[in-house]
């Protein structure tokens, strides 16, 4: 239905307006920065409060450029996601995710209060024929190359069968979007050892062990860096903790070196010599090019930009769902489940 | 029993000779380091075969030095510890553990077999009054000191009561053996809401703020690095995911930074001149000073070292060894928990 490469016109993408800590500005100007590149072939739109979007949009020269969709109401940060589904019927996550379901627009993307931009789709949308919770999926830079982690976030209780359709989304989501041929899907785990995990891990390593995914066994935390597998699996609080982990090892890092670099004058030259390379480093620990969380399992492509996001962020975001638009990712997760539980 | 300080005799700290990928020699190795030192107030015994030891020993000229405990069989590093803990009745962990139960020595230090380290010692010793399972606790660098996590990898499934139990545990171990007043702990989640979490960490925030420790409420990952919190707790399948996701960021991050000095001349020259600074930053990344994870919650007192930890860091978790024997730690769970269920 929204796979527009089938389609004589351009891809259509729907921002949320009011998402995260910079909207609208930042989203606005992530427009901005697309237009001045390429992307004839994408028309957006912006969901939120016209009086609001108006000004800025004119300030960019972009009120030809980006199609004003109005919504009254916002999801604040911090809100109850049950809440803001039950109470917010005009807000800007509603709408857009209205607008998505009756094929309105292709994707929609936002830099909003996660839980209910899990929550308003999933109520709106619904999932894919097969899935039964939709998950959040993350790309951790590795050595090498770059790995999916799923879930991140949206399903803090899991059962083997969501872990398994976890799986098979995650493969499919690296074959359609990077184009890899057979993504190695691994298994989040305590150990390599089949005796090792939970349970619902173990029992999720038997049923992954029966399709015909290019299943490598458990991995360890160490492993998502490494380069030796393409798609990680585990259930959305282990993934959350493991995300937050890696974020708070490198704000450290990067802390710890800044103060042994400061701590002796040889060190303070070797800083002014360095410091192009510091500089790469940094956005490479910390890059922009992956913000983008898919909403892997929905029946229609929903982007997660994080919620701190700056415009050349939050333009990856929306690069990262045109990507999926084109890569007919839903039908192909929808073939591959129904491969399994036919 | 075994709080030498009570005593007019000296610690006798009881080494597991087979115990991690270069034993028995970073064993002697960090035995020789320590005798260097100071420490006439520490007797050091070696447990293990004989004929593999006394040679290493006589070369270091310690024969005279810690004393020979002889045990005929070794726990394999990926043995199953259920097996380990049946059929090696001999091992060093085994013979360890006996007499350690038997007050003959006053705290075990071995780098082997994670698992058969907490089967063995638990079956042999048993846990504390009012304590259901040991812990293995890992002390985590941070921006101003450092934080104590666990579980970091015993118990993949945890109650809420486990969870209480770890936060009792890990508040005591910082009082005692680091000298904190009023540790502050925080319970590891994915926000701070409270509505966030699974059923258990749900339960187990509500039974902490009925406690009298200094419960600051939910953290995240990004925490355990900013110096907010002293103690942070989760269960033992978070908590070792958790450990090697920062172990792999950190081996990233190095990786990277190594490749973008070495990409560009200006940057090499600044290499030079920055080594020693990069030199110390990597050790403060992987501090050998915080080799030695105590398993608190045991009738007795056994640390484990990193099964790759070179004579440096052996020595460390020895230390630690030594400090905890000196704290008084376990009267002050058993006094605390009793507190709770009284």
């Amino acid at each position: 239905m929204s796979e527009s490469d089938q389609l004589p016109r351009a891809t259509r993408i729907l921002l949320d307006g009011h998402g995260g800590d910079h909207a609208p500005n930042v989203v606005i100007e992530a427009i901005a920065r697309l237009q001045a590149g390429k992307s004839a072939s994408v028309e957006f739109g912006i969901v939120g409060r016209p009086n609001e979007l108006e000004p800025i949009l004119a300030s960019h020269n972009l009120a030809s450029r980006a199609e004003i969709v109005p919504a009254t109401e916002v999801v604040e940060m911090h809100e109850s996601p049950a809440v803001a589904l039950r109470r917010k019927k005009d807000s800007s996550m509603h709408v857009g995710a209205r607008l998505l379901r009756d094929g309105k627009w292709d994707a929609f993307v936002s830099g909003g209060n996660t839980g209910a931009l899990m929550a308003i789709p999933k109520f709106i949308l619904k999932t894919l024929a097969g899935i039964d919770r939709p998950a959040i999926a993350s790309m951790i830079p590795a050595i090498g190359g770059r790995t999916l982690m799923l879930d991140a976030g949206a399903n803090v209780d899991c059962s083997s069968d969501h872990l398994l359709q976890f799986a098979i989304m995650g493969s499919c989501y690296m074959q359609a979007a990077e184009g890899l041929e057979s993504p190695r899907v691994g298994l989040l785990n305590i150990g390599s050892e089949d005796i090792k995990g939970t349970d619902v891990v173990k029992m999720a390593a038997t049923k992954l062990k029966e399709t015909d995914l290019n299943f490598i066994g458990n991995v360890e935390g160490t492993d998502i860096f490494r380069g030796t597998v393409d798609v990680v699996v585990c259930d959305g609080f282990v993934g959350n903790v493991a995300l937050k982990c890696m974020e708070g090892t490198a704000e450290f890092v990067l802390h710890h070196l800044k103060s042994e670099l400061a701590s002796s004058m040889a060190a303070k030259a070797g800083t002014l010599f360095a410091k192009g390379a510091l500089e790469r480093f940094k956005a490479g620990i910390h890059p922009g090019e992956y913000n983008g969380a898919p909403l892997l399992g929905l029946n229609g492509i929903v982007v997660k930009s994080h919620g701190s996001a700056d415009a050349y962020a939050f333009a990856s975001a929306i690069e990262l769902a045109h990507r999926e638009v084109k890569s007919g990712l839903s039908a192909r997760i929808v073939d591959a489940v129904n491969g399994w539980t036919d």
